[in-house]
């Protein structure tokens, strides 16, 4: 591996991506510069290419973006979810490369794999959480991932096969808590060009090649007949319309939010909600009135046909019965919506 | 033919799909029941399975809905683009039929189609401009197009490819002016099944197999590999989606129209935001508001490129200068954002 990997437009375009970032954080870290920690970032490594590219990125722009008045150090945790023949030596070499990048500290945490959520969903849970207890044990204020514009695509189009609508059209977002993902906004074809560029040799995961996975099929079957079919730029396609629809969705909930506080009166037993209020209020906005109510009040999710039942409520009124959902009742009397807990009433 | 068709699963549904447009036309009618007309619905029969099916469930409702005293009165319009070889011998077949199944009047229209729009756009729009003029001629309230689920789905996801966001992902309108699309939630072989059920001999369109068309090889191609590869109901998953994402930006549209009010200044030349005003909104607000006074003085669209150049001097703002658009300069000064027409700058 060389330690000064040439310049070409892939390194240049990775390098850029991870820029950002890094300098939040270290502006967060120069504002608490006493906290004890041994890394500020952690880069989240497999040894894909992806990852790979991330890490020696972070490698390179660390030392240069400073914290107050000391550089940013960056760490790296790879997870062994022990559950491939040899995981534990594809995770130890990727330690070694990060360690050779010049990232410190180098965690490799071992994780026990469930099976709630289904196979992907369990390695999923159990990845996260060894990395949040790898930034607790550091003191990392950020732990970088290493999805790309190709898999926020990929995340886009399974979510739209869901139908759950524009929630589960969002994709994945650029920071959620510890996470952050500098290179959603680029393509995978530059992670691998980065690492041919760099010298690095990646590991590459033989299950990113089974189409036993949903998501491998949409990577090699779907996205590239609609790039065939439609034109190129689907990829990027699907993710503009991500970026937005979160944006849409997060007003939506804004103002939500804000109504809420007005409409609601917390009974003695359940939530009421104004009429008057919600037959104001765009179908968006009342639909997520209601759902708001449930799930604050009883920790339900309600669907979309379960929504829409509650809201003819309002919306097509002729003096009709209680709506009786699974956990939750709900009544029209005196100009309020009444949410109940089934139980109550059933018990009456 | 036969005068009554077999009661099917098929048949009854696509009877039910028009049910709730036909009453809502009959009531629009019976609050104006002088007006002159000799229709009050027109099916766009293009003599087609979707189309024809559609024309049979009105022709069997209409006279069972009542338009205060009298029944409502259903025609057809056969537009004749010109384009195959043998089209006037198509359209003239479709108006028989429409005939043989009680519609009246039917009209057959021949329309010269331009080039403007391509194609497909050039096509469209000579015939709804021919469908709007046989519903001016002849009174009716409505003109029932025969686009299915099927057709819904398609819409969505050559919006998705084109990227341009929510907008496009939205899909076509239950109803939208004179068009109401009655049949949206109905899928394409509930319409072919119904033909069959009721011995109605569709014509088939050679150029809906023509994969020269991007919409015929979403058809053909592209839905068929979704259903297989990411599961069944992919269509309906689809529609779902655009259904929800309509609802979210007609909330936001409705929002950003109440603010506009608020927020803007008409200055003398051009029209002013105010910065406060544009700070306290959430970004997809923001955005929209910055778009719709655009659109409002100037009558230019923003693309999300232009809009976000615009949002960067509410949420970067580090003394910046103006950004220069295609037609209108922005500049921050005193607490505003100033919209001006970019030639007014120029001749300064």
């Amino acid at each position: 591996m060389p330690l000064r990997p040439r310049l070409t437009p892939a390194v240049a375009d990775v390098r850029r991506a991870v820029r950002d970032t890094l300098a939040a954080t270290a502006a967060e870290r120069a504002q608490d510069p006493v906290a004890p920690s041994t890394a500020d970032v952690l880069v989240a490594l497999s040894g894909g290419p992806d990852s790979l590219a991330l890490a020696a990125a972070v490698a390179f722009e660390a030392p240069r973006t400073a914290a107050g008045s000391t550089p940013l150090r960056a760490g790296a945790v790879v997870v062994d979810h022990g559950l491939q023949e040899g995981s534990a030596e594809v995770a130890e070499r990727a330690a070694e490369q990060a360690r050779a990048l010049g990232l410190e500290p180098v965690l490799v945490r071992r994780v026990v794999v469930g099976s709630e959520g289904g196979p992907e969903g369990a390695a999923r849970a159990a990845r996260y959480a060894a990395l949040e207890a790898a930034a607790l044990e550091t003191g990392a204020l950020a732990i970088l991932l290493a999805h790309t514009l190709d898999d926020q695509a990929e995340t886009v189009l399974l979510g739209l096969a869901r139908g759950s609508g524009p929630t589960s059209l969002q994709g994945m977002e650029p920071r959620a808590g510890l996470f952050a993902r500098p290179l959603l906004g680029v393509r995978r074809e530059t992670t691998h060009a980065f690492c041919a560029d760099s010298g690095l040799d990646a590991w590459h995961d033989p299950q990113n090649r089974d189409p036993a996975f949903r998501r491998v099929r949409v990577r090699e079957t779907v996205l590239p007949l609609l790039e065939r079919e439609l034109g190129p730029g689907i990829a990027e396609a699907l993710v503009r319309t991500a970026d937005q629809l979160r944006e849409d969705s997060e007003a939506l909930d804004h103002f939500a939010e804000e109504q809420a506080e007005e409409l609601a009166d917390h009974a003695e037993a359940g939530i009421s909600l104004s009429v008057r209020g919600l037959e104001a209020n765009p179908a968006a906005l009342r639909q997520r009135l209601i759902r708001l109510a449930v799930e604050g009040e009883f920790g339900l999710t309600l669907s979309r046909r379960q929504t829409l039942d509650v809201a003819r409520l309002v919306t097509d009124w002729h003096g009709q019965g209680p709506v009786s959902l699974p956990g939750v009742t709900v009544v029209r009397r005196g100009g309020v919506l009444h949410f109940e807990a089934a139980a109550t009433l059933a018990t009456d």
